[in-house]
């Protein structure tokens, strides 16, 4: 790392020209600053951030705690997160939390130690009762946290409306919804009830089958397969598109054809799955406008921590129809 | 942020004490050490990575550069390195550069503002004369970026090798290389390289399909369907699953069998890729062993910026046999 010194010396001027050069003090000429200046370019110099943060500044940080980058549907939120926060001048530290409430706490307590400016959370492990008390700005993903932490989420109560609607309208009579294991306060359960609301219109009957976000794909496989082969159901809604690939995988071993056999609608619709698994039916979350909500809302908390803010963010869902449906 | 004020109201001891605590200073009972302890687990309080940070010693923090963890590839490497990390007691920046050198740029200024211990890099913006100067321990994964920096990488001469005998030994004549664009000095040619040098012990022709690393899936796949329409090749190796995946996916299109009609070989075997898509052959890199011999070689460097290294660490490849070269 290039000091003072260094630069000087390749300037020609002395440490004490550097300093008021850098902090645009006392009289200088033109000529010496952009000496400076090439040396400091030269040596790829920059005024220290740890330093100006001990003076009560920013250290343009902000924290990210979700459950894992290897998800494709996470993989697509952090690199946005990453991207719309590098346009403001912040850099992320990551924090893949999976399901290990351990692993969280431990983050929370580092990114204290490293003074992030806030942070963007949206893990699976509730009831983190740390959150209450992070003194840190912060934004939930999808997740209650705790009363003070605003929730940017898309409208999964539409989602599961639009999910049933899509699959009784192409004809199925048998349904079944497959979803992570019910969470207490979980808005994600709001897909569920969504489903369970629309199907309420009819006289339609559909079962649950509960699986839990951390089962290994395999597990969740023999599951499904366990479920098809019993070929009772002819309209399923996944609540995550994964879930769904896994659906057409195991109907394909079975030899069950999609959409004649089974329907099938899943939910997230990244850009991964529109790219390469354009066949599937699902309902779309708007990741990019959800992370520019996420992030105005967290620079407003960062600017001022006592602005007040909803408790409740909703954004548009939308209905991709694919083949599995048809 | 909780304060030695806060800690010394709640410990009723003052502020004074509880610093010579903290700094292990003086002589102090066990009882008032043990109320202070008790105020700073109560409150959260962690003494100062920056200001710890300022005196010489480390951020703890590590600087990743890579293309992007919306791809599958490199969210499961950011997932291991992230994971890896944490473990050591490290956290990480993240960054994804695309094939923006301009941010690449600007993050490793950034980086070095932050003061970061350390760098792992493996974008693929290559030529980037910054890295020659950036004076912190880097490692690369893939890429060569400078004569000073370590390079991590599978063995992709010899998984070229390996796609080119599977194809063969599956009855393939008319052999088809699909790859990103050709680049100096990056080892990924050596994929194409091993392919070449195993056809040639044969008679057996093949062509070579350039494709950007940057181009979109919809461009990539009507390059895809382009190929495929001629009906001319009857095996072909991806350089990336991804890439495998759309011309799957355009076969299907255009009614021609996998692997009747034509073979398929991928590159990358991630644990998305085995889990979603088992029915790929493909070439297995070892992510996790990639990134422990990365996080190995980077912390020698940390500790002794001096250390010898050598120039490339090569993991071996597995062929996983899928139903796309039966």
């Amino acid at each position: 790392m290039a000091t003072l010194d260094d630069i000087a010396k390749l300037a020609g001027v002395s440490a004490t020209t550097v300093s008021r050069v850098i902090n645009n003090y006392g009289s200088l000429s033109e000529k010496t600053k952009t000496k400076v200046f090439e040396a400091m370019r030269e040596l790829n110099y920059q005024p220290n951030s740890l330093a100006r943060s001990l003076k009560g500044k920013k250290t343009q940080l902000i924290g990210v705690i979700l459950p894992g980058v290897s998800n494709p549907f996470f993989g697509q939120m952090v690199q946005e997160i990453e991207d719309q926060l590098f346009k403001k001048g912040f850099r992320i530290i990551l924090c893949n939390a999976g399901s290990d409430a351990e692993k969280e706490r431990d983050y929370l307590r580092m990114l204290m130690a490293n003074r992030v400016d806030g942070i963007i959370a949206g893990s699976h492990n509730l009831g983190i009762e740390e959150y209450q008390k992070v003194g840190l700005p912060i934004i939930s993903f999808d997740r209650y946290l705790s009363d003070e932490i605003p929730i940017v989420s898309s409208d999964n109560y539409h989602g599961g409306q639009l999910a049933a609607q899509t699959l009784m309208r192409s004809g199925s009579k048998k349904l079944q919804i497959i979803t992570g294991a019910n969470r207490p306060n979980s808005p994600t359960n709001a897909r569920l009830t969504g489903f369970k609301d629309e199907l309420a219109k009819s006289d339609l009957d559909f079962d649950i089958m509960e699986i839990s976000f951390s089962a290994t794909p395999n597990i969740k496989g023999l599951k499904i397969k366990e479920l098809l082969s019993k070929r009772e159901v002819d309209g399923i809604f996944c609540t995550d598109d994964l879930t769904a690939l896994l659906v057409m995988q195991q109907a394909k071993a079975l030899g069950m054809r999609v959409p004649e056999d089974v329907k099938l609608v899943g939910y997230d619709g990244t850009n991964f799955v529109q790219s390469y698994h354009p066949e599937l039916t699902t309902v779309m979350q708007p990741i990019s406008d959800i992370v520019m909500v996420m992030i105005d809302l967290l620079l407003k908390r960062i600017d001022d921590h006592d602005c007040e803010l909803e408790d409740n963010y909703v954004l548009p869902v939308k209905l991709i129809t694919g083949e599995t449906t048809v």
